[in-house]
């Protein structure tokens, strides 16, 4: 019997994706982007994670500016220029090169967190809005979004365990928030390739299980 | 002779104008905005000055931002982003209410310091900027617009007379200013009946004199 010829195993690299996560604040983000990191490091894919408003030093600074309950005379328009200069330059300074590079990235919000908030909580005309997210960011979309969906009380419930003390955003009234939690469901519905929505009411074991079975399809399991 | 009959003298109010000065740093704009004010105060009309990047409080902390030489690494979207957030809450908050109020607006830079800075000089499309600053600033345009126009030396020898450190726009190259200085005479051909373009290369005495024969077109003579 012949031997069988030496069969050299090319594995198909996974080429970088950007992965954003999104939800009210409470529904479980920072878990799903350490589950997905943790699988990232096993496979020894290099990755980088960032935040909203924030993660560069302008960035940073910029978040101040947002989340101080001082500031609640702030225009609705000036609202959305901040967090979008707070974008503009993650994408330039950090997402881009880290793309570039052969890095994922995983990012606790992004462009769908303006549209929610601002577009459909502040009640501001979504396309304007659209058209500012595409140049601001140079027409950088995710490749997958997940969006975990839980409802306010359940929400609140976990910033309070947590001892976390309301910035100006989360000071906004219940309509608000619930304007956004529906806002999100819609944006999602509108582009459903690219969303994964979540029932993040579930226990958070299960809400994992449901983000690996979810995350299997476009990449080998984590 | 019978008596001339007594006539009561109507003075036809002027309706609040909201003027911009316009030009790069050490054109003259403070003298001629000081000269504009000191006829109002003659003429009791009341009158706001503002001036930009800044003039609320939290304007003044996105001045800090755009200015401080330490953020040379500034994306050119973030720029125009931190301008405009300023600019959209100066006009919510400071320049609507005192137009509505019967108030003259006496604006140092407004959406043309955009356009020339960050489309000409920048070299941005200068068409996502237009609509940008219409949505930002709630389609609010300038009744009429003073643009000087001088020279890069004189305005930098102006500059240096008052003894003045330079801050992260200044400290650009030379071809940067001359790009501005050019986009400010484009932007004036494009709107002529909103501009009133002075040479701001003659001696002060006389620009002023140019500026009180522009603007006596428009209202009684200051």
């Amino acid at each position: 019997m012949r031997p069988r010829p030496s069969i050299r195993v090319q594995m198909k690299p996974i080429s970088p994706k950007f992965v954003t996560f999104e939800g009210i604040d409470g529904c479980g983000k920072s878990t799903l982007i350490d589950e997905l990191a943790s699988w990232l490091d096993r496979t020894r894919v290099p990755y980088v994670k960032t935040r909203e408003p924030g993660g560069t030093s302008l960035g940073e600074k910029i978040r101040g500016l947002l989340l101080d309950p001082a500031h609640r005379g702030m225009n609705r328009q000036t609202e959305v220029l901040l967090y979008t200069a707070s974008r503009a330059q993650l994408v330039a300074e950090i997402i881009l090169p880290a793309l570039k590079s052969g890095a994922w990235v995983l990012a606790d919000r992004y462009i769908d967190a303006t549209l929610a908030y601002q577009g459909y909580g502040r009640e501001l005309d979504p396309d304007p809005l659209r058209r500012l997210q595409h140049w601001a960011t140079q027409a950088l979309v995710p490749d997958k979004t997940v969006l975990l969906d839980c409802g306010i009380d359940t929400a609140a419930a976990r910033m309070s365990a947590r001892n976390h003390r309301p910035d100006r955003i989360e000071m906004e009234e219940r309509a608000f928030h619930e304007r956004v939690k529906a806002g999100y469901l819609d944006l999602a519905s509108l582009d459903p390739g690219r969303f994964i929505v979540l029932d993040a009411e579930k226990p958070l074991p299960e809400v994992i299980a449901d983000f690996r079975a979810a995350f299997r399809e476009i990449v080998p399991a984590p």
